[in-house]
């Protein structure tokens, strides 16, 4: 149906995906790929306003169900808007986050449930799934210092109750990598950057002449 | 888990079931009943935010997934914030429209899927299902012309147009009263008010019996 790649990254904070992203996209423009970088919500107008929505400090009564389906909205119009296009005027889409974050952080981590945030967000993307997904593994504690460094900063006693919760995010992550094991690349994000996008951008032209050779 | 009783209210326009459903307020009410009459957004400020990003006049490129799991968020937040905590303090909830209005209206007349719709609001109401809902019973015709003349106007080219989606949302309806026979009472809405109220009202409190009976 469409033309394009889909390639999403997925992974806890501090780990240079979106470093990496931006590097890729880099790679793959200078070798002549049509490029979309992004991430939600991206520009998209109703997007937007649905993360306003989800970010106004004065909504404090939010419910953690309602979050999940204010996220799964931006997703579907972010989707709808802005990826199809492109893939289907053959573009390579980097995305920076997708459904599997959802399923970790809101529900692994936060225990809404697995299965139950994958239905909404089944609903949402419509059979929409990305043709590779690039998973930066790094140990949650390293990832932490990484962001406490990054920031001049020591990590300190809110930063390790937050470790707690990054390892949640990371066994979630886990159990969907299990799930889809043919749609992931896993990158060991504590390798240095050179390393890291040496290996992934390996493993995408490796997706892209798979995908033109099977079209 | 709640000790209030939920009743839904379910019909095309021009059936006369938001008369009906304060009426009943009253009545509930004189008898000595703690009762809540809502229907969503009900002030509850999150939703409102939600339902002014659907009905925004600006968002013409909104996706109908999109504006389906906005009004899934929407009634989310509705539910726990304002029908869940009446609930809980014993109180008579009668709501204007409810879930069986999503799987009508975008699940089967804008061919969404009931199936699809259901699943997300499965994950927005979690479990909590109405103990009665009564629909409002009504030739989409008749219901046409009640409105056009409660306007003061003549039944249009466009009504004409209306007509047909409205065939199409009682075919929905038919299809759910089927699926859940017993959380429905179907009233002869082309009946008098005085007559839609009294079997309204009977059935009403025969629920309100059995529960008391049951618990």
């Amino acid at each position: 149906m469409n033309q394009g790649i889909f390639i999403t990254m997925e992974g806890p904070e501090g780990a240079g995906k979106t470093t990496i992203l931006h590097m890729l996209g880099e790679l793959l423009t200078d070798m002549g790929h049509s490029v979309l970088i992004t991430r939600e919500p991206g520009g998209i107008p109703i997007s937007e306003q649905i993360r306003e929505v989800i970010l106004n400090k004065v909504n404090t009564a939010m419910d953690s169900r309602t979050e999940a389906l204010l996220y799964a909205a931006a997703r579907r119009q972010h989707l709808a808007e802005k990826v199809l296009p492109a893939l289907s005027e053959g573009k390579i889409v980097l995305c920076d986050r997708f459904i599997d974050s959802s399923l970790a952080y809101q529900g692994y981590a936060r225990g809404l449930g697995m299965d139950e945030v994958y239905s909404i967000n089944q609903f949402a993307i419509n059979g929409v799934m990305p043709d590779l997904t690039i998973y930066f593994d790094i140990d949650p504690a390293l990832g932490l210092e990484r962001i406490a460094s990054n920031g001049e900063r020591e990590v300190n006693r809110l930063d390790m109750e937050a470790l707690h919760f990054h390892e949640k995010v990371k066994e979630g992550y886990m159990l969907i990598i299990e799930k889809w094991k043919e749609r992931f690349f896993i990158v060991d994000a504590s390798q240095s950057l050179e390393r890291v996008l040496e290996q992934t951008a390996s493993k995408v032209y490796q997706v892209i002449s798979r995908e033109a050779a099977s079209r």
